[in-house]
This record gives C-alpha cells, structure tokens and sequence, in this order.
C-alpha cells in the first residue's frame, strides 16, 4: 500500500478534478501491474495496474489508495473493471466521500464475491487525497501556503528586493511542490512586485499547473511575465465585480480566465476565491504569498498546510513582512499549526506543518 | 579528544573570565583521570584529572582541548603540574591566543621531553573556547542570539502578549542554553514588559548566570523580579551617561552592578555595551532581545552566534518583531548566517546558525 501511495502522488497536480489514485496488482506475492491516475484524470489508477497485469490479474489482490468507483462518469467504473478482470481481493486505503461513490464502490465489489479490506495506511491516503475531499465536501482546494524568509520572518528588503532570499536547492524544491499542486497562486502585490512566471522549471514536467493571480482591481502590469505567456500557460485571475471592463477584456484577450469574485471588506472574500477555484476543478491550491493574501486566507482558517524555508539572514523589521496583519491580540486566538518535519535543505531550512486540530 | 571536549563543556557558563577546558589522561588505553574548569575558574581542568589519576599519571597521554598554560596567575602553571607528574605525551586540541600562553606551553614541555601534537578536533575546540578567545582577541564576549518566535517571526502580539509562543521542551532548552553562558542579558523594553527573572530553573544548577538589562535611562520597575533578587543573583545593568542619578543609587542599593556605557545615536552603543562585559570578565553571553537590542548587535555585526525556535502559530504583521529595523535596502548588506543545525524540539523548531565568515 506504501507503494501505491506513492504511485499515487505521481498524478498530484496533473489530474484534478479527479483523485490522485494509486494501485498495485499482487499475484501469488509478486507485483503484476502497477497504475496511478493519468494526466487530465483519466484513466484511472485501477484500468492502468489491471491493463498492466493483464491475464495475470485473475485471483490477483489489488491494492488501491481510494475506494474505486462505481457510477458512470466520463469513464466505465473501476468497480467494474475490477470485476471483470476477476481479481479476488482488493485491499483499499479509505472510503470515497464522493456521494456517488461513498461505500458503493465497496458494496459493488462485495457483491461478486470480491473480498474487500479497508483502512490500510488510511491516515496517510486521507492526507493524500485531502485536496480532492475537500473539494467534495466544501468545494474547496487544499490550500498550501508557501513563505521562503528570512530568519525573522521578512520576504523582502523595504525597497522590495526578494531575490534571493533563499537559495537554489530551496527554489528548486518549491519548483517540485508547485508540480504536485494543480495551481500556484499569488496576489496582485507579488504579481506587480516580483512579475513572477510561477511556472515549474527545470524538472521536465508536461503540464504546468494553473497560475492564478488574486486581484481586486486588475491592476497588474501588461507588459510582464505573466500576460505575455497567458496564451501558452493557463493564467487565471480572480478579481473583484469593480474590476474596470477594458481591463477584463484585455486579459480575456490574452488568453487568462478571469474568475469574478466578492469582497470582504477591503479584499476579495478568500471564501470566495477558493469556491471559484473549486467549481473551476482545482483540488491543491500552492499559494507563494504575498503578506496580504497569506493574511487574508489565515484568518478565513484556510491553510491547510504551511511550508516555509528559512534563510539564514536578518532583514529586520523595516523589511517586508511575511505574514500581513491578523488583528491577534491573545496568543489563543492566533492560528496554529502542527509540525510535520524540518530539514537543511542547503543553506537553509525546510519546515512543513498542518491545520492544527 | 572528544570526550575532553565534551568535559570541557561543563565549565561553560561557570568558570569564566578562565576558559572551559576539558581534560582526559589515558595510561596503557585506559582513561585514569578525567577533569574540566572547575567553577569560578579554578582548579584548571589538567590539575583536576591529574590529580584523580594520581601515580597513573607516570607516563601516561594527556588529552586537553587548550593549549595548557605556563604563566604563574592564581594557580601555578599546568605546565609545571604535566612535567611534575611525568607524563609522557600531551595531544591538544589548539594553541592558546592569550599572550601569556601562546605557544609557551607548548615549548615548556618539550622543553622536559614531553611529546606535544596539536590541532586534534582544532575547529571544535575553537569554537568552544570561541567567547575565551574573543575576549582575549578582542576584549569581547561571544554573543549568541536568541529568538522564540511565531512562523512569521513575532516574538508577541501587538498587546505584547509572549507568554508562551513556544512549548515547554523548547523553554526547557533554552534554560539549558542560559546555564552554558556566563550571562543572561536582555534590553529594557524585555525587562520592563515581561518581568523576566532571567534565571535558570529546573535544571539543579550551583550557580546562576550574571542577569545583563540593558537600559540607557534606567527606567526599569523596582516592583519587577529583577529588582526582588537583584540581592541574590547577580544583576548588572548596562546604563547610559544620562541616567538619573537617584535611580542609580536605587539600584546599586538593591545589589546591582552599574556599568555606564557610552551611546550611539538612539541607543547605547553595543560595541561598548559588550566591551564592558569582556572587561567584567565574561567570556559567553546569551541574548534574548528584544527587537532593539537584536537589531543594535547585529548591525554592529556582534552576533556570533543566532538560536531560532520557531513555533507553529502565526501572529501576522501587527505583532512585536523579533528584530528591529536595520535599514537594509539590498539583500547583499543583511548580515548572513551558516546553518548549524535544525531539528524538532517538542511541537517546535530550533534552529541554530553562525556568523558567516
């Protein structure tokens, strides 16, 4: 199953809306077949391992990170699949939340004679697939928020200077994270300020994932990085209702999705924003800041997930701060988070954490 | 070496203006005597394993992580104890700076036929005896820096509300680091906002490092804890010209040391702040802010040392912080620091770094 779930992470950023689903075909205690969900989503894990194993699948146990399916979508269920090709055993990590799947997949299976166990690494395969349940249950991406800093939690000089904070192996380490996500995103500040491609760079991956640009007003600068590759590289942008129309037309022109969004005060509701991408299929969302953003979704308590790489260098506090203003005046009210490790990662440190509980 | 190293450790924070030296003697392959810098400086670390290994000593290798030393101070020479004791070869980790030293106690027993080898773990050992060196190189002593901040680097919400950002194992630690320095030392606004005792607790400790606050105008609460045990744990306060002098005959009536120093522009200066410690005789001093006093020592470029723990909450930029404003403009100007190390301290982070050379 650890293998399947590795296989599994392999679609993360390529296959939204759908699961990143991995599976393991096992005949008489060798590997037979082994699959994870293809780009754009199909096929799914369970037609790969099985094409894979071929006749060798009969009698075969098959391991599985997520129940397979059992409703006709753009592809005939896997539950089928698996019938057909006569395996006598499928071992699953968790329960599909998916109402046209939940439990059904399993019932399907069991209604062949198909023994069926669950829950096997299920902590680990409902962090894996976290972003597509909560997709299904909230209609909202999984949002990681990014900070590369320095020792005192500043992303920039006073004049803006940012590059470099960190250094190469830590950039090339948020190149491989923004291609296991299915967007990068980042506000109008950092678009303006950094004109950033956010695209995934020197790793040979085929598909890009979704750039997305969190503006109000639209204000972001024709001539940069961003709308010049709109036409070749998905660019999306949520702006707000005020948003000046020959502005919308001319990033509708150059190629960007433009996602109209509500305001919340004096910025765009990160509800909101992240509804928007959720109907529009995203499931991770990679969010590299600025401040304002990372302050407006950590008081909507919607990072799930915080990644930062720490510098060795002091900025000082007239330099940029990571983080905008919360309003935390009681360390109690203040949104934490959980360890999941840290690391040299060259000069600097890597440190991942979750949503707290 | 390793072990000397390791024994020598203990003395650190106890034995100054001396430096901590550790000492092991082996006779045939086995250890006979073991010994470090006793507190307050005395016996030196050879006497002390000379003595436990007794006639063992007779042709035996002495293992001492500083070069030992020839000058008659409060003890007669190490050097005179080696040759008296008979032994046969002396491995040292590295030469002594201090004048009176330098290479003398090396000729002195290769003067009596004694074998001598040197720089065995020489970079360890340098950095051990770093805060030793410093002073007697620079009339300084080592400053390490700590910081205990929020993901975003604040060290407290905009209320000022600290208590606690981080977990208890990492408190702990920091107690634990406080005991390995010769002194504790914070600036005025930490004294004054959070009425630290500055102490070391909980770890069973003889003797409690010297309390450093920093503090231009003296403006510091005779109701605070520093002043209840200003009779008992040593306090010494870094004061500026301008204090008033009611205030300094207060203080000095509660059993604090007055330092005066000079200063710079806003502040006292850190050059001088420091200079008075090194002549006071300390060799290591451990800084927990504030923002101020941190922004002040590094743009002097007087830390040598940075310890981060980092906690997994986020206070945004409304919060304290951790450093002050340093007027950097360009990252190439930010004062930079070599990872040493990172790892998971309860559901914390430590991270320690040196001054890049």
């Amino acid at each position: 199953m650890a293998l399947a779930l590795s296989l599994g992470r392999r679609g993360q950023g390529v296959c939204w809306p759908n699961p990143a689903v991995g599976c393991v075909v096992v005949h008489d205690g060798r590997i037979v077949g082994r699959g994870w969900t293809q780009p754009g989503g199909r096929p799914h894990a369970e037609t790969v391992a099985l094409a894979q194993a071929g006749e060798q699948a009969r009698g075969a146990t098959v391991y599985v990170t997520l129940e397979p399916c059992a409703h006709h979508g753009q592809t005939p269920p896997c539950t089928d699949a698996l019938i057909a090709a006569g395996v006598a055993r499928v071992v699953a990590s968790i329960e599909d939340s998916d109402a046209r799947v939940a439990g059904q997949g399993f019932a399907a299976l069991r209604e062949h004679g198909i023994e069926v166990s669950t829950g096997v690494l299920a902590e680990e395969a409902a962090r894996d697939h976290a972003g597509f349940f909560l997709r299904t249950e909230q209609g909202r991406p999984l949002v990681t928020l990014k900070l590369a800093s320095s020792f005192d939690g500043r992303i920039a000089t006073e004049t803006g200077q940012s590059q470099w904070i960190t250094g190469p192996l830590a950039r090339r380490t948020v190149h491989g994270m923004r291609a296991h996500h299915d967007a990068v995103m980042v506000g109008a500040g950092t678009a303006r300020m950094d004109d950033p491609s956010l695209t995934v760079r020197d790793l040979g991956i085929a598909q890009q994932p979704v750039r997305v640009v969190v503006s109000r007003y639209l204000d972001l600068p024709f001539m940069g990085k961003l709308a010049r590759t709109a036409g070749e590289i998905p660019l999306w942008i949520c702006h707000g209702e005020g948003a000046d129309a020959e502005r919308l037309r001319a990033w509708a022109g150059l190629g960007a999705r433009l996602l109209p969004c509500g305001a919340r005060g004096m910025q765009l509701d990160p509800q909101e924003i992240l509804r928007q991408l959720g109907d529009a299929g995203l499931t991770r969302v990679f969010c590299e800041g600025g401040s304002a953003l990372a302050a407006s979704l950590l008081i909507a308590d919607l990072v799930d997930e915080l990644v930062g790489f720490t510098a060795g260098l002091a900025i000082g506090a007239d330099g940029l701060p990571a983080i905008g203003g919360l309003g935390i005046t009681h360390l109690a009210s203040a949104p934490r988070f959980e360890l999941i490790e840290t690391r040299e990662i060259g000069p600097d440190i890597l440190h991942r954490w979750r949503r707290a509980i």
